[in-house]
């Protein structure tokens, strides 16, 4: 394909693309075939010659499209929102174009520099404090620093190898972890990455405490961590880090990371914050309390541009306070990475922050997010929905059918179906089938998709919005669907007693 | 940003792109800014208001430019080659306006399922054997499979997961590792991702063996192995995985995988197969030698698209032979992510195969890639980097000053300057000394890109080929500019004696 026919070819890839996002809310939201299709429908061995890209893309929509759950519908409200965005993608096709390879500063060092400057920018529009910043607002350097992960697994599992380096004195990069002497603490509504983070760093799962929840908050019970922390420490044990979730999974709780911190900091451990979803509400200064207690306490903080702020996956902004604990856990410098400038110790070589060496220029996807939304744009992405969450919050308050399950949080609703039609509480365990069939009815009817968890041994909906192309109007549509299934089920339900 | 603006800006990124491509080879490959100088000229605070892409793109090339090294210009032989290319470009593109999320296989079906399928053609094409591939060539599913991972680095950190999982009966991810009781074997050739899969999975640095190789050939020495092994198992260590290297980033050495691979099972252990960078070129039959014993003795294997074959980065294309080794290790099933496809154990989800939840739809860069190019395309694009490196090792061979540090491999030439303009040869430490200064001349030219490694304590260049837009013109116009500064250091040597 020569400069002239990419020219050609492109276009009709962006012709599909921005079809696709204009008619995407037409299509049903989640996929139903059966597995095996799509892998049946595909299947054969390379070609041996050049096939036209026409080809390809016609084959996209006879083949792939109709196995695709369509994460950019506007009715897709499960999970979280995980916004592409056209300044996202056109961010990440600049970086596609420009093919670097940012391991080291010295193999590109726009790729490491702009990094820098657009996390600082970010760490301060969170409020994060400058003590995250690679750069003060004085010019001088800081202790700490931000970086693109993947995600926030890989943000999660980098904190617990930093942590683990700080609490060790740097022993277990070099003699290895020994077994059942560190410990982990968080949330049992904390993600489940944490629990993967404990396994890959050789401290295996039963390092992790399992931390209990206020029943309706869902927040980090303080009196138990402070019991967990100190039953440990009598047992010889050594508390590397604590983890607080700003935004749970589940219900999106907010933990009290301050007093998290304190506790936390008293023990010798780590203080990490996942706010992988919420965290960048703190955009709009009427959500920046989300953040509290960062600043003051935290050892690391991560969240994700990839989910709510309009940066196609992958872009997940990870902070330390003290890079020296994260990048002496991660760092090697084999003969063939020496140069001049990183030993000169001027420069950032992000291929010490996280488990990879090889990494692409992020950092222009999140630069053209950040420009051409600008804090206003971002803002009113964030802003629309809060509104349209609080929207969803008031039909469920307002129908004696529906009950929430814990308290709303920004854009993210946590509720079951626990009554009937009068209001009469339904036995749990019928709520509970009745709520999971009412998931599938909706999923399944291809208008909208919500997502579900367990809070306390009962089921729960979760209607995560959020969506760069959902609008008020989707959120009344998805309303009349969940309600018109209901009525169906509670009325099958009264036919047929049991 | 509209869905029609969406259109316009994006044909500029396209044209951006094109004519960046166009123009690179008249840039300076290697940046040679100051450090802090991007971000200097990037610095701000994050925009109140919307800027439009035009300046961007204007600052792009104004501000980002400069401080790029141009890892797509026609004469970056430095590394490896990292392939972008138009057809994987457009790949990507489409993966970005999916915007498909592919964590679980309900979560976006084609995306599990077209990855699958991808990998099994590569599996094939490479020469792998049907023990690699989901499904068989008789529609049976198989036992092992493929995963695109983002780097060999994450591949060969899972590799030493499932090893440590298989070795340790599944307790390593509940109970956590034993400090100074499992050891991983590899080459001093090997990558450095080794030791850093090691520090990570908390065995430490120490659990590492490094087994000498052939101070010519650079392959490992089998009879170390064995003796290395030996000692470990008397001493009550258990031996948990061999890496075999397949194209060292050094000099391209291909270990004797045979070999290595019944020692490892003699005793146990787990053998993974690293050929991130020469493993594709066994798509060519003539080339299908660097894979011999892999479908034999492999329990895993990886080789990255990524660098030599055109796929834009991330792509690593792994394999395992028992896939529930990788699962066992790294599957996690929280509440949130149940759904009745997971349950029903018919379908892959590729958040069990690596350490990150989220995953964007990279298999449909892959499959653009491997249907654009065909089998006829890919070999033609391997093998005139080969044809390219066989004309840089002749011209080294030619030349009375330059002598090979190595056998060549593929695309890779490994030589040092060791004589002067007769042919005398240099004493080491001056001829090291000469070499640095050669490679150091030649970069700051602009007009190439090297890089270089130590080989039993003396420097050593590599010259690697295989960019997409390299052709033999490039080769010999870096010649000439490596041949004068050489010229003009001996005749500067001569002048200066010591």
């Amino acid at each position: 394909m020569s400069a002239e026919q990419f020219r050609t070819e492109a276009h009709k890839v962006i012709d599909w693309i921005a079809d696709y996002w204009a008619t995407v809310g037409e299509r049903p939201v989640l996929s139903t075939v059966e597995p095996g299709s799509v892998a049946e429908a595909v299947d054969g061995p390379i070609p041996d010659d050049p096939e036209p890209l026409e080809q390809v893309l016609s084959d996209v929509d006879r083949l792939l499209v109709p196995g695709l759950t369509h994460w950019q519908h506007p009715r897709f409200f499960a999970y979280f929102p995980a916004n592409s965005s056209p300044a996202a993608v056109l961010g990440d096709l600049l970086s596609s174009g420009i093919g670097a390879q940012g391991m080291l500063w010295a193999t590109s060092p726009s790729v490491s520099e702009l990094e820098q400057v657009v996390l600082d920018q970010l760490a301060r529009a969170l409020g994060l404090s400058e003590a995250f910043c690679h750069r003060r607002e004085d010019g001088s350097p800081g202790a700490g620093g931000g970086v693109i992960q993947d995600t926030a697994s890989t943000a999660t599992f980098t904190a617990l190898l930093a942590a683990l380096h700080r609490a060790t004195g740097g022993r277990a990069r070099t003699e290895g972890v020994e077994s059942g002497r560190y410990t982990v603490y968080a949330s049992s509504q904390a993600h489940s990455s944490l629990q993967k983070a404990a396994m890959m760093s050789g401290l295996g799962e039963r390092a992790v405490r399992t931390i209990d929840v206020d029943a309706w908050t869902q927040q980090l019970d303080v009196a138990a961590l402070a019991e967990a922390l100190k039953a440990d420490v009598a047992a010889g044990r050594v508390p590397v880090m604590v983890q607080a979730c700003v935004g749970t999974t589940g219900t999106g709780a907010v933990d009290p990371v301050t007093e998290m911190g304190a506790l936390a900091h008293r023990h010798g451990a780590w203080l990490h914050v996942d706010a992988a979803w919420a965290g960048v509400a703190a955009l709009c200064p009427e959500h920046a309390w989300v953040n509290a207690g960062v600043a003051e306490h935290a050892d690391s903080y991560v969240t994700n541009p990839h989910k709510w702020l309009l940066t196609t996956f992958d872009c997940s902004s990870f902070w330390v306070r003290d890079r020296s604990a994260l990048v002496g856990a991660l760092s090697i410098l084999p003969e063939y990475l020496r140069n001049p400038a990183s030993e000169s110790g001027a420069v950032v070589d992000y291929r010490d922050w996280h488990p990879q060496l090889g990494r692409r220029f992020r950092a222009v996807k999140l630069w053209t997010v950040l420009r051409s939304y600008g804090l206003s744009g971002l803002r009113a992405h964030l802003r629309a929905g809060v509104a349209q969450a609080a929207r969803v919050t008031g039909l469920v308050d307002a129908d004696p059918r529906f009950t929430p399950a814990a308290p709303p949080c920004l854009g993210l609703v946590a509720f079951r179906l626990a009554a009937d039609a009068s209001g009469a509480r339904l036995p749990d365990a019928e709520a509970d089938r009745l709520t999971a069939a009412l998931m599938t009815a909706v999923n399944t009817s291809g208008e909208a998709y919500l997502s579900h968890t367990q809070l306390s041994g009962r089921t729960v909906l979760r209607w995560a919005v959020g969506g760069w192309q959902t609008t008020a109007a989707d959120v009344e549509r998805t309303w009349q669907v969940l309600s018109d299934a209901a009525d169906e089920l509670l009325g099958h339900a009264a036919a047929t007693p049991g």
